[in-house]
């Protein structure tokens, strides 16, 4: 992270070891939401302490009863801008809520909003380890050391910093697979994601935001727990899914899928994270990094079927058209 | 409910009156996960709690750092055979957590699990208020009443009594409406469902084993809230979406995805839960209970789509069929 980041981070944590935390909600907004998926996974595997996701405008219309001073509430937004994700920032801090926001955009409406901000940069030359996750991810992991200090968290911390590297070296070498899926896939009307543990934001946020958002593909990311209770029937030879195979402790759920995806659709891409070279990671803190590079992987999925379908990902038809 | 589910009930109750209880967690797959969503809205709403909902192999792998003596263990499983809910059972009671089940069948193997079971009624004979969520639903307003009494919680248990009339009134209700969407949707390859807040389960259900697991058609349920961030650049003239109304705090989502989606899509079905003649039940339980109203009226466009479709509800190709 840059120096300004340290900083803001610092300040956050610097409050939260100040206040009595006794629960934590994240709150956002479709990509921003996503994001949360995996670190409400790694504090409820680590702390005892309640943690929840929410889409911003179901935590303002249905206001959790647990909300109050002892609450922490993480809520993000790209552009700072999001009316639901400032409501909900406004209302937390109202209750009398620990309030810290993650933005792209430093003296945004949001920021304004919160408490304490952290800031991330965004777009083609950023930083991959300076970008919204990572520094999120800093935030829990600092969050859980205060909670509760354990010397993973430090490390944690220090191999965040390692990131450029390995995500670079990750998307180099998934760049071929994901350049042929563009060509084979580019005409399909639908495609399915699945994982589940930490990677299953991985999968919501592509199903969502890469392929229906910005590449007008139908999907559903389905948890593969659930598969079998329900969505697996829709599974045929032409059915088109991708799976993650996260490399933590729920990986079993996400293999049982991929044998059985497998067998009924000849149209299964795998995305194992376990494969990805994370060498500069300490072996048990794979699994909660994967997402990180499980999603800059699958950006160039979706960059590849923006390519061949002649649809850039910068393509909206709704979204900065017109108020809604 | 009958005099043996009274009799479970109260069992059921006494055993968490017996117990400190810090934190509920709601484990099922599919459908019986589904039932858990408005409960969990419910003590989220009511309660200063913790509870959460997982897909039981979620549970099982991610083993939760807070379960423990001091949890509520809440399961479902149709036939009370789910391998995944089972051990998810056997883990929690191992953990010290007290143990409740919601069965079909008594004396299966989820039964034997748990501590406690509650049986219910299942098939075109039983009565409404006998079934799964209304006696999940009694057993929730029955915990919520130990943890802070309230004398919302007996009338909500006496007003799930008076459930089977306005279940036969709403359904008849809907019914018409509900045959005429089977012969107009008995083409659509996809159907997208809508909601929020207490019946946002209704949608998932809907989507899940209603629309890709009985009828082979794709689906996803796209929360209200979310919609806007993501999902609704897929709209379209001819993308069919199916909203479900909540009559409670959240409304205003499902108002507002409604709004938009009209302006886009020709073909949008709007099941309003405000319309439903609920008048034995108290206005402010309305809300609450709406869900139990949803899904059986929702269940008629199943039948309705199953029948044009000329495709039974009963069919499988997986379940039922292989072991997986």
């Amino acid at each position: 992270m840059n120096t300004k980041q340290a900083q803001e981070l610092q300040e956050a944590l610097d409050a939260i070891r100040r206040r009595t935390i006794n629960n934590i909600y994240f709150v956002a907004c479709g990509g921003s939401k996503a994001i949360f998926e995996p670190v409400q996974y790694i504090c409820d595997v680590e702390s005892e302490k309640p943690s929840a996701v929410y889409t911003s405008n179901e935590f303002n219309y249905r206001q959790p009863k647990a909300l109050g001073e002892t609450s922490l509430v993480i809520t993000c937004s790209h552009s700072g801008n999001t009316p639901e994700t400032i409501d909900a920032t406004k209302k937390a801090r109202e209750a009398g809520a620990l309030t810290i926001c993650l933005s792209f955009k430093p003296e945004s409406e949001l920021w304004l909003a919160a408490e304490y901000g952290i800031s991330y940069t965004w777009g083609p030359d950023s930083k991959p380890s300076q970008t919204n996750s990572p520094m999120l991810f800093r935030l829990v992991f600092g969050l859980l050391n205060i909670l509760k200090p354990n010397e993973k968290y430090d490390r944690a911390m220090m191999e965040l910093e390692l990131l450029d590297d390995v995500v670079a070296r990750n998307k180099a070498a998934t760049l071929p697979a994901a350049k042929a899926y563009g060509i084979a896939y580019k005409r399909e009307p639908l495609i399915y994601t699945m994982s589940s543990g930490e990677c299953y934001g991985v999968a919501y946020s592509f199903a969502i935001c890469l392929l229906m958002e910005m590449l007008w593909i139908n999907s559903q990311s389905i948890h593969s727990g659930e598969y079998f209770h329900g969505p697996f029937e829709i599974t045929d030879y032409d059915v088109p899914f991708i799976i993650i195979l996260n490399s933590g402790k729920t990986r079993f759920l996400d293999e049982r899928a991929l044998d059985f995806a497998r067998k009924f659709s000849d149209r299964v891409e795998v995305i194992d994270t376990a494969s990805f070279d994370m060498h500069e990671i300490s072996e048990d803190l794979r699994g909660y990094l994967a997402p990180l590079i499980a999603g800059v992987v699958l950006r160039q999925y979706a960059d590849a079927l923006a390519y061949h379908r002649g649809h850039p990902l910068s393509v909206r038809r709704y979204m900065w058209q017109m108020p809604y």
